[in-house]
């Protein structure tokens, strides 16, 4: 069978599982479909898919079955009914959820027989099928490279290791790293209409420092691996009264300074554990820390 | 004369004065510097600066004026002595301060007959001499470009506009977003570090996810300036989800939780105005508000 007729099954068709269809249909794809409300299906029966009348009937359909619904609950209420068979099958699982939650269900669906990994979708569902969408995979390596060529049909398909609660790990971190951006960026955006400069001729300038800042990342991980971080670049005590300054100017022409006050307030903390001569990455201890007010 | 030899004055000799005076030196300027401690001009004399004895002097030595000292009130002890005239010369102010400091300080130098520049260094002192070196200008742009081919042996010299507050109201915004990425970068390392993987192994995911973001910063800028926020990629509603499980899984793995849960109290605060069906840069109104804690 050439790797473009693989049979694939998409259980869930909410907006996101919808796309999924549709990118395995765009691409050759033989596309069984289920989803509690038919009707859901109508468009992608229309352009080919075959809807399953069961859960059960859906995995049957071949051997790769992909579940993209609410949560894990609905994962595990929808294939631990008895009419499903999933030995056998390998069954990727795109739903939202925590790491703890993927090992979990990692661990039920392997007691079934099912090969398991466990996936998250970087992307909205108008971007599933082109380079932009990064789906994100862990799990058994062999079970990610049997389905590779057909996962393709997705986005940029990524693996990430054995472990399966990684997908969900990097997802989240990935969610962090968007929002902190984001929200830097309006900090400074912000900041800068106070002096009528329009966000548009601010946004180029904050461009370019996260692009710069982000190539530091490589090099000051190796601090962190290292577990030494000796300041080759700035002290932290140093940073910490550049801090005070950004404070300082966002309360003075009357912006939010809760994001400031944040950053200072992680370096004070390692600061005051005696870090203030060394490097910005040895503020890993503060974040790996539990806190949380 | 040439533009290599246009004569400076460096006022304030601390590390970063000595490497503004060193590289005019080393691009062939006559520098002449002063500092409180003469002692710290020893090594710059050796290169060939000449050490005047009196700010008064040193600012009458050419028409280029650069002071970068502790803070603006030093600035104003040591250029507002009597013995110090002003009158004709151009003044560049690279002492860190906020905008409303660097305005004041303008009129205030204004009145005495000079020009006036503020600017911000983002570089640390060995990078002075490089490309890397960014130094941020603010003030009547003529005074800028009469100056600029020499300011071209610092670094990577940029003019921001003539409101005199520009330069610290970027420096603050670019440091905000320096601290920010890396920030988003520490969080997603203690993450994944609870299942293993190493700094180094994450990093370069952060990296792309940056870059990534950064890209979108000019098209949502335009959401900005015309104050209209329509969700063409994810709704605000949607995006909080989101941060929900950012927060759990951070909670779960026993991380530090304060940046996930500030970036969605924001979040939650401009849907509980009624934002939730729009999109990310909505958040640019609470961004906008004055809010400390």
């Amino acid at each position: 069978m050439n790797k473009t007729e693989t049979p694939v099954t998409i259980i869930g068709l909410g907006l996101m599982g919808q796309a999924l269809a549709g990118a395995f249909l765009k691409a050759g794809h033989p596309t069984t479909v289920w989803n509690r409300t038919a009707s859901k299906a109508d468009q992608l029966v229309a352009e080919g898919a075959r809807l399953a009348p069961t859960v059960g009937d859906a995995v049957k359909a071949g051997s790769l079955t992909i579940v993209c619904v609410t949560d894990y609950q609905a994962v595990h209420e929808l294939l631990g009914a008895s009419e499903v068979e999933l030995d056998g099958t390998t069954l990727i699982n795109l739903t939202s959820g925590d790491s703890a939650q993927a090992r979990e269900t990692a661990r039920w669906a392997e007691q079934r027989g099912a090969r398991y990994l466990d996936g998250a979708i970087m992307a909205i569902p108008p971007a599933i099928g082109t380079a932009e969408a990064v789906i994100l995979h862990s799990g058994p390596q062999a079970d990610f490279e049997a389905h590779e060529s057909t996962l393709d049909a997705l986005g940029t398909v990524t693996y990430l290791g054995a472990d399966h609660g990684l997908a969900s790990l990097y997802d989240v971190a990935g969610l962090a790293m968007m929002w902190s951006v984001l929200n830097a960026w309006l900090q400074g955006t912000a900041l800068l209409r106070t002096a009528g400069v329009d966000a548009a001729t601010y946004a180029p300038f904050a461009q370019r420092i996260a692009v710069g800042v982000a190539e530091w990342l490589p090099g000051y991980a190796q601090q962190i691996d290292s577990g030494s971080f000796p300041a080759e670049v700035s002290a932290l005590e140093t940073d910490a009264r550049a801090m005070a300054h950004l404070i300082e100017e966002s309360e003075a022409v009357g912006v939010n300074a809760e994001l400031p006050k944040l950053i200072k307030a992680m370096a004070d903390r390692s600061i005051a554990a005696g870090h203030g001569g060394e490097q910005y990455p040895v503020l890993i201890e503060e974040f790996s820390k539990p806190r949380s007010a």
